[in-house]
């Protein structure tokens, strides 16, 4: 499979169609636009560059909050479509001179509300910096503003023979820019790793303007401190990327594709364990667990039988792919799968990879979802997701569980009605002891999605105090005043 | 080839060989080993945990500096060597509150002067905290103390099938705290990239004595910034780190090698892009020039002629190697090698990788040297080392080109003398020369070996004005007092 075909096939989940995402109204939203203290608005708004900035109650709202649930909303200010650095940097000095806080903003589709506006902020859209302003396929780098979506990056490199893995499930619609806030992974990470793998430099706009370089454009150096990689996954908090400088890889050869499945899901923890123990070579492996199987069967047929409690995708994109997945088959059938289906067809793996896909989408039409995004150590997956069907009973709650099981990193999906409160305290409940779980197993409160405003409290739990202030004075350090996306991932 | 066997002959250069390194007296040394504000410093002593502490100057002196040449070398106050975590927060509690400053050391082998110590200055020795904590072969990972040996590591975990890709040159050496210290590199990094790749989390002591830890044990995480990965390369001039942990990766297949000679460096060039745009996958990619293939003939006679200009030594440990070896050779011969021997047996390998490893003995022998260690995309490796050829001729200096073709990351090695003072002065224009002219082509002043004292003023070429301002307030905010390593990386 090519690197465009794979695009095509790990666009995956069109978890997120974005025709379906939310649009809210302002007189939906919490607070006022402008805070008592914000002085004369009106004057600065003059100052703006031509065309930039938007002030209108009716268009900001749009751009108030992302895709996450149970984070508070407010309505900001002003949303603020620079298309240069300069103009960054020219908005960037305004806010700072009249202290008014800064978000910055992608497509919106983050899931921890790390986009979600304080009220009375300005949001920081980076859509109208889309460009690819480079491919080198010598050097093997690209070079893109942070508004360029991952999918279009993908599809751009694979046309030259080259391969950008990073495949979050929202790749046909998340930017480059939101994928470095929240280093953002993907089912590709089992073999490629996370988006920060591939960064190796950028340019940023602190919080008073000033324009600064990190990394470099070399594969390997390390003159001074590693700022790259500070600001990847410090969503937003620290500065505001406006340039991206990537590796690529030679396009991978044509993958082959499996899907099993099992009888308990104690069987297919083993066979996860089994693969790895073996070191065969995926690209991809995924689990998806009983509650969410029928969610899917429910929506689409696909023949996921109510004895089948789990089930294993797998891909390898070695150039010895169907060795490797021979090996996967074996181990599976070693930890006694029911059922293994292989295939090295394009058109036959996207048919497999359509329960995938239908993951999200499917457990979504059982009500609001809660989604979660936990990591354990590998051999920890089965406890986590024994633990999370507990609590499912426990609370009376659906919860779904599918996720990149070669990493660890899961996204339980909590069922709930949002509009009835009990179920909403159920559905906190259920995701506190899920996230406390992870943390029990020697895990992390959130493996790609970020802490954004979701999970603020819970990162207190995850780092110790001396860390903690470590954090708290490295954002001091770049951001003084405290502007860069207040009240997100550090609470208060 | 086993991870065990790759330890073996990748150990390499045996480049300094431990009985060689130099020794230095006290008397040798520069300064005062107290300053005169060192106050008590006899009741300080007394405070040091039993058996930690020696301030006798004809012993401190063996820890006064790194194996970098014409760098500032001063005699130490004292050398700590604790052998707990608990012991380093109390020496560092110590030197805060009497003001010391503190310079970490492992093996001592860096090539930058990190590890020189300002005069009257306390060096922490991580020698005594040498223990491998844990090897977890379920979730491939292993958690050591900073003493531990690299080779000792790779060693260790190769005996369970696992594979600790790092292999400095110093492998057989430095430790595990030293290469975290520079994000020490090797000849893997073509395939396997740098320490930092495998770094997953840390615990570090602070200079006012407090412990924290950064990261994680799982593979994904996005909890926070990402401290590890700042504290990775930053010389110890921001926390003294204490334990990693460390990913591993299952051993690989059987190596095949080979050795390509050419008549015309750019041929070698040439192949250099052949066998990247082939996308070979080679796990070494390593060019020797003729000044260095002509030390090394002049020591083993090894049998390349005058007439060889250029060697490229490639190995490929993928499953499929020989294919990859004969995609290589097949890019060497059509770029006009004029010769190719090519090996998949482990003692025949040995032989091939021979000139490699001894090309740094080979130029030592010449003279002193004063190692460089620039970066450049690798599409201008031959600009650079056209550029080099160019300078040697100049200032009537051989200069010796060896290193990691595969990622741009070369070594030149200026040999002088350095009782002469025009032989030292001409050495330090051709260093100077080298640099400036790695950051014209667009790359880094060091790829591997780091800032130290031997770059310091070149890092504030390579960074503009605002990120230089970043790097000191990110250093302030963790070392408010200034206490650790000062003078290293940022000078002054």
């Amino acid at each position: 499979m090519g690197a465009e075909e794979l695009t095509e096939t790990m666009t995956g989940p069109a978890q997120q169609d974005e025709a379906a995402r939310q649009v809210t109204k302002a007189d939906d939203l919490a607070g006022p636009q402008e805070p008592t203290d914000a002085g004369d608005r009106a004057g600065l708004v003059a100052r703006f560059p031509a065309g930039v900035l938007i002030t209108a109650p009716e268009l900001v709202a749009g751009y108030a909050h992302d895709e996450s649930r149970l984070t508070q909303r407010n309505l900001p200010w002003a949303v603020a479509s620079p298309a240069t650095t300069d103009e960054v940097a020219q908005c960037m000095r305004l806010a700072a001179e009249a202290g008014i806080p800064v978000v910055v903003r992608g497509a919106g589709s983050g899931l921890s509300g790390a986009a979600n506006a304080p009220a009375g902020a300005m949001v920081l859209s980076t859509h109208r910096m889309a460009s690819i302003l480079e491919i080198d396929t010598i050097d093997r780098l690209a070079v893109v503003q942070p508004g360029v979506v991952t999918g279009a990056l993908r599809a751009a490199v694979s046309e030259v023979g080259l391969f950008y893995p990073p495949d979050p499930g929202s790749v046909a619609f998340s930017t480059m820019g939101g994928n470095v806030a929240t280093n953002a992974g993907g089912m590709c990470c089992v073999k490629y790793g996370v988006t920060g793998d591939y960064v190796v430099g950028l340019e940023a706009v602190l919080s008073d303007g000033r324009v600064m370089r990190t990394g470099r454009r070399t594969i390997k150096g390390v003159a001074g401190y590693d700022l790259t990689h500070l600001l990847v996954g410090s969503e937003g908090t620290l500065a505001i990327v406006t340039e991206i400088t990537v590796r690529l890889l030679p396009a991978p050869a044509g993958a082959a594709t499996m899907v099993a499945m099992f009888a308990s899901l104690s069987d297919a923890g083993r066979a996860v364990a089994a693969i790895g123990e073996d070191a065969v070579d995926t690209s991809m492996l995924e689990l998806l667990d009983r509650t969410t199987l029928g969610a899917i069967e429910r929506k689409a047929h696909l023949g996921f039988g109510d004895d089948v409690a789990a089930a294993l995708i797998v891909q390898s994109d070695a150039p010895t792919s169907a060795d490797q997945l021979a090996a996967a088959e074996a181990a599976c059938r070693r930890c006694d799968a029911t059922e293994v289906v292989v295939s090295t067809d394009p058109d036959e793996a996207d048919l497999l990879l359509r329960a995938r896909r239908l993951a999200l989408p499917a457990l979504e039409e059982l009500g609001d979802r809660l989604l979660d995004d936990v990591c354990v150590p590998r051999s920890r997956v089965v406890d986590l997701v024994e633990h999370i069907q507990r609590v499912g009973i426990e609370e009376g709650l659906e919860i779904g569980v599918f996720g990149h099981a070669g990493d660890g990193n899961m996204h339980p999906t909590i069922i709930f009605d949002e509009s009835d409160d009990a179920s909403r305290t159920a559905a906190l409940r259920a995701f506190d002891s899920i996230t406390a779980c992870a943390l029990r197993l020697g895990g992390t409160i959130t493996g790609e999605h970020g802490v954004g405003r979701l999970k603020g409290a819970w990162l207190s739990r995850e780092l110790d105090p001396v860390s903690a202030e470590m954090h708290a004075r490295v954002r001091r350090a770049l951001d003084p005043q405290g502007l860069l996306n207040p009240g997100c991932l550090l609470p208060g």
